[in-house]
């Protein structure tokens, strides 16, 4: 078998031009009148952003591969035996109304790098395959492919609760020709995994504020929902007596104030947000006896999220006892903190110092997919400059050259773990800096 | 003519039996499964009471009067020429799933005094008219009814605006048999009025607490309910700098923990509800970039209320203004507070001495149709206990003892108004006690 010399494969460039007219390509794919991205998971837009993504696979001389939780992939086979897979790519699905450019980038860059690679006829030692993970987004199930990937979902995930209903969700899975039970069946087997490396825009403003053009993520932030309900009791706003009220929106409001101040003084770093309420009876007369709150806390510290649990949890008591009401708390979503395994953080350094682009080390503050497949194989994320910040938003953009310059860094990336995963030892820079960086070999998350 | 002496005028009592009876019957029309109440104004169940109240109008010998808004009465003509009115009643609609005592028993109780002034040929100087007024419970426009006959709604009151919708009324009431353009029709000249007297439950447990029989209603309270709008930005909750966010929930909940301590500090019996939330675009994940609150102040006080409402404002500026919000106040409506008559306070004390019930003076919290009526004709209310102060709930109920010595308190009352009105003079008490009141011959409001 014939390997080009690493020095030509470091050398290696994605066409940007090619990369540009898939993205105006798919972007019309879900356009909104308001000029947002309307491709929610398993919409008819989703499934039509799969097939094109199907099709320009194939035109690749790719091989198109899909599993029972409606993963899709590109694949660049290496030629060597029992070789295992190195995974790139994230997620064609959007928001609601939202930005063109979440997401999408690092599919269309994963799939730029495997031509860029097949041209360049790399025979690697590991498969590369370029992957759209199913409903990212959570439409109806958040980071649902990749859990289901990572063998992360109990085998009754999509069973109705009493709490939860998916119909809608089996529905539009058997809609785009998938089958509900089958997605457990989408679990890969970690020992043939090589890793996975994830190219997205950051969402914030660090990268912008601090003139940088890669960040390199260490950890992704932990993220845990509840909705906690107060209860109290309903009565005439005029006639019940004011010091025997039972207002649960007193309550709700009283928690919403508290919460963001305890955040602050006692989690450094850590977000609390209460995206919203919903009020019963609901009108101007009636006292509310009941409030929900949709409650979210994050925390790249895995004891401190646990911490800002527990003060979620006992606030919403003393807020309850304060005004005399009852409360339940319904846990709805735990998402690990995550942090980034140290052989992808450093081929992902060594190739913004090889491409000669600034970078900064940062956390995410948005979950992703190696949130999960950090779990099951070395994984590692690339983030680049969001104008403004923006996300989620059809205002959302990135500096197409900055585009470009993240799928260089991704496809040297990919470079660099293709062939110290195989123990090729020392990865050669550009700037001819040699080093053997021995912890790239580890496999264990 | 032939008028009965005053003193058998006096000692007239309703009947008891006949008056449960209608009780009985009405109970069954909107009877929920839960045992609540469901006859909301213009609704099926509201039409058949309505045709129920004609029948047992008829069956009095009484005549029926229908007007443009269309409320529904019994009238007692008077023999005399050119004679004023007295009106006498409440409203048969109910809330939603409501109780069955709030206005129904103002109603009832209002036929039954007619029906025993007639078998007691009472041919008094007044008309007397026991009234049903349309929509007070508001499903469409609260206390419709009274303040069309009031002249206190403007010519467009049922026209669309960019706020608001008055299709559904419109249909209802065409459904109905009304015609929607012509409720201004149905205003009375203040100078046939000779007064108005409503009997109700308190909705509040003050006259149980006190151990009273009658509650001699002061004054109504004024209320004003403001839509105010906190507009902020939507971001990722997890993305968006900390201090950058522009959290539209955190100044509601700011605002309603102040304006509930800012009415306790300052306007001592004054009332603040927030009664509703509406959060948009209300994800777990998404900062509040809108939240919308249903806001209610109410005081006795005309003055202290446009001092709370001026603190809604202020306060709510303020709050938006610690948060980087904007604030959008909206008025919905403002109720005047208003004191009832003199002449009609000191008839239904006199009543309360005259047939030995305990009583004290009150003020209503719960709006009521002298709130409008007092404005073009001298008005007063009677209040019987609410039992643990339960209303706008299927266990609203009172005593039916209660009951019956409210209706003899309002046929009391009614007799004292109707004679002092044409200026007979002096009215005895039963206990002897003589005197002349002559504040009561005051027509203006």
């Amino acid at each position: 078998m014939h390997t080009p010399p690493l020095d030509r494969l470091l050398q290696l460039r994605v066409n940007a031009e090619r990369l540009y007219a898939d993205f105006l390509e798919i972007q019309a794919i879900g356009l909104a009148d308001d000029g947002s991205l309307d491709r929610v998971a398993l919409s008819p837009q989703d499934v039509a952003a799969r097939q094109w993504f199907a099709s320009r696979i194939e035109e690749a001389g790719l091989t198109v591969r899909d599993d029972d939780a409606g993963n899709m992939s590109g694949v660049l086979p290496s030629r060597a035996k029992r070789a295992r897979t190195l995974l790139v790519g994230s997620h064609l699905d959007s928001v609601a109304n939202g930005g063109h450019y979440d997401g999408v980038i690092g599919v269309l860059a994963a799939l730029e790098c495997l031509r860029a690679l097949k041209e360049a006829d790399a025979d690697l030692p590991v498969n590369v395959e370029a992957i759209d993970f199913t409903d990212d987004e959570g439409t109806f199930m958040g980071m649902f492919g990749c859990r289901a990937l990572a063998g992360a979902l109990p085998p009754d995930a999509l069973s109705d609760s009493g709490t939860a209903d998916y119909g809608a969700f089996r529905a539009a899975m058997i809609r785009a020709g998938m089958q509900p039970s089958d997605y457990y069946k989408a679990r890969r087997d970690p020992a043939n995994l090589a890793g996975y490396v994830e190219l997205h825009i950051e969402q914030g403003p660090r990268l912008e504020r601090g003139d940088k053009q890669i960040g390199v993520v260490l950890g992704i932030v932990g993220r845990t929902n509840y909705e906690i309900t107060f209860n109290g009791e309903a009565g005439h706003s005029g006639t019940t007596d004011m010091y025997r009220r039972r207002d649960a929106l007193r309550g709700a409001a009283q928690f919403i104030m508290r919460m963001h101040e305890l955040v602050r003084e006692r989690f450094g770093d850590g977000i609390f947000n209460c995206g919203n309420i919903q009020v019963y009876p609901g009108n101007f007369n009636v006292i509310p006896s009941r409030a929900t709150l949709a409650v979210e806390v994050r925390h790249v510290d895995t004891d401190l999220l646990n911490s800002m649990e527990t003060a979620v949890i006992s606030t919403a008591r003393e807020c309850a006892a304060t005004f005399r009401l009852d409360v339940i708390p319904r846990l709805i979503v735990r998402f690990p903190a995550a942090a980034m395994h140290p052989s992808v953080i450093s081929a992902i350094k060594d190739s913004c110092e090889d491409l000669c682009f600034s970078h900064t080390d940062l956390y995410s503050y948005s979950g992703h997919s190696p949130q999960f497949l950090s779990a099951v194989t070395p994984s590692g994320m690339i983030f680049i400059p969001s104008i403004g910040g923006i996300s989620h938003h059809r205002d959302e953009r990135t500096d197409w050259n900055d585009v470009v310059n993240g799928a260089n860094v991704l496809l040297n990336t990919l470079v660099r773990l293709a062939l110290v995963h195989e123990g090729r030892g020392s990865v050669a820079r550009r700037s001819g800096d040699l080093r053997t960086d021995h912890s790239a070999n580890r496999h264990s998350p």
